[in-house]
């Protein structure tokens, strides 16, 4: 008998008829003899729709409400995933992230756990009820109610995963596993059977959507085996486990992009300590997160830096470099809002030095221009133009023969 | 400084105007040097919809999970609530029944309260904050989620006044006071300055539809003033304490009437002992509630029992007195689904004998016909055809001189 649990994210609970289809899936793993404790996110956009409840009601939005509110979406959902269980002479019961010993600081609206005590959701196993746990929420050390931020549900699922030294953790959404590249943009992309945690963050870094970040560094330092399916089509999805010998060992297996980047470039910075500190400062100061810094000493000793950052802080961003260039010494501001980031991964890129001079012959072949380059040693990421986005992920998806 | 319980339902926080408005009234109460504290029901219809959820996700509604999903409802309000009186400039925080200390018995959907530790409120109002608690939920002996069902936010609000030693739980809600009958049927209906717990009492359980029954039970035997008032004009609504000099002492001081009477008499019956129980107890055994009992010893040693049940347990009572016609030994059973019990209240009755007598005969001059009647010291009613509810309440209401 093994244990798994089952993260079920919001599309997959979106409706009465999902959260039917989702309670007949679980009734058949359990009938297969498996013990299942069930992860939920709240109904399809309700999230969405209670912060703009939320903005209707006040300017301001006060941590600790906020997160009593957004938890009542997972709420409903729980007690209506177990109702349907029973419905199909399943025992279950629901469990609010607090009931199921989830145990956070008092960081409201992304709080981090601290501490699970899982002696309600073993009592529920060992009575042979499968336990349904609200995602993403958890008490504060201080008795609030706790949301753990967007994504939130998968932290939980491989937290209770660990906890309760489960075979599996399978996180269920509306994309049937983890992908060569995004088939929307390469038909031809290639679902893949295996990777290692190492890859999966690397792409969750660099554009790809599923699951949330948090939860695979989790699972990663952890070791909580996870498996990334389908909660439509409930094929087999893609395996996520540590790096060892019976993977692909592909130099690249995955080509991710992302189009949320705006690139900025101070020129002209005098060459002198302090000053690239002075200048990020200024931005931490102001919540905007950097991604790829990239800093070029040139002739006569000034240098320029080039930067990302999310579209959305790209003009507060300009504005706050061009208010430290005095500062800074550095003549001028430029900046374009609308760049992309397009990253090659795969665990084989360490012993293949090849692998980064072939991607950037292949976006020169194809006519693009690299603005920016940055790298892991299992990842190499471009800054390109966001309008070559699909066409520089098409090109290398083939160079690297990535095709299914 | 008083400190003053408030308990706003649900179409007095049906959306996001109506909860600014609610936020700017408690910040006046607070300006005005009082303490508060609040008890919010779900939004509007909410608690509705999420029966209907219910019913579209799952044939079984199980009692502790029907119980998770229904409290989120005022989980969503209360922390609304709470940042709109943020945005007040009010110091304010929301509390789950479990936070507020509610703990009750395991009763699922109808959990009655067994203690009620306030420790974390007042410690709140001690820190000048207005505590916002969630109504009709607390937390079972087992640790699970639990609702007091239907109107249990008066009973929330009534049981904190009492505990907090209050000076006046305040009911808002959308009629603006307890009226001499419902306005709707009587145009000049009046509405009452001053009424006693046990005049309210009687009212409400003769269709005065607010507050519910239970929480002026509670107020009753605790002796927590109500004031019953509305959440939309804001005007003084009606006060509701026991009984002193300084009330009204007309014998008559309202008509009530509930149009979801259906009677059934059983004919014929044994006229020996334990003939009644046996039929109420078939009754009770299949949940239904009986209002009004008539017995009466006709010639020959047989009985006819008259009772009323809800309609919506008419046929199924039809059918289960029929089931135990050979049992009873009784000859047949008829019924009417489509009658209304019409009711005069009021406290002065206990000592002035020909009220009862002036109703019987005003109904009589209005040519509607009497079918079963009942008493208390403080109230007499009748069953009428439903058709002459309307002609009923307008003539006794006129014959009493209750008009404004």
């Amino acid at each position: 008998m093994s244990l798994i649990v089952q993260k079920f994210g919001g599309t997959s609970v979106g409706d009465a008829d999902r959260i039917r289809e989702v309670a007949g899936h679980v009734a058949r793993t359990v009938r297969r003899g498996n013990q299942v404790v069930l992860v939920v996110s709240a109904m399809g956009k309700e999230t969405d729709e209670l912060l703009r409840l939320a903005g209707d009601v006040a300017r301001h939005r006060h941590g600790r409400e906020m997160d009593m509110l957004i938890t009542a979406g997972e709420r409903k959902a729980i007690a209506l995933v177990a109702m349907a269980l029973h419905d199909q002479g399943i025992e279950a019961a629901s469990f609010t992230g607090s009931q199921a010993g989830f145990v956070t600081d008092t960081n409201h609206q992304n709080a981090k756990i601290l501490d699970l005590r899982t002696d309600r959701i073993q009592a529920a196993l060992d009575a042979g009820m499968v336990p349904v746990v609200a995602g993403a929420q958890g008490v504060s050390t201080d008795k609030d109610v706790t949301f753990l931020g967007r994504g939130g549900s998968d932290t939980t699922a491989v937290a209770l995963a660990y906890a309760l030294k489960a075979e599996v953790c399978e996180l269920y959404t509306d994309v049937s596993g983890v992908f060569s590249a995004d088939p929307r943009l390469v038909p031809d992309a290639r679902k893949m059977t295996t990777i290692s945690f190492d890859e999966l963050l690397e792409m969750t870094a660099t554009g790809c959507p599923k699951p949330a970040m948090r939860s695979v560094e989790f699972a990663r330092s952890y070791n909580v085996p996870l498996h990334v399916r389908s909660a439509f089509t409930w094929e087999i999805g893609t395996g996520v486990k540590e790096e060892d010998d019976t993977m692909e060992q592909a130099s690249v297996i995955a080509v991710t992009s992302d189009t949320t980047d705006g690139k900025i470039t101070v020129s002209g910075l005098a060459d002198r300590p302090g000053v690239a500190g002075a200048l990020f400062r200024g931005l931490a100061d102001h919540g905007i997160n950097v991604d790829m810094i990239v800093q070029n000493v040139g002739v006569g000793g000034h240098a320029d830096i080039s930067f990302t950052v999310p579209t959305e802080h790209f003009e507060q961003s300009l504005e706050v470099a061009r208010t430290a260039l005095p500062e800074l010494g550095a003549r001028e501001v430029t900046g374009d809002a609308e760049m992309a980031k397009v990253s090659i991964v795969g665990s084989g890129m360490k012993t293949d030095p090849g692998v980064a001079a072939r991607m950037f012959e292949t976006l020169a072949a194809n006519g693009i221009n690299i603005e920016m380059i940055s790298t892991s040693p299992i990842r190499t990421s471009c800054i390109v133009k966001r309008e070559h986005t699909e066409a520089a992920v098409t090109a290398l998806h083939g160079a690297f023969g990535l095709g299914g």
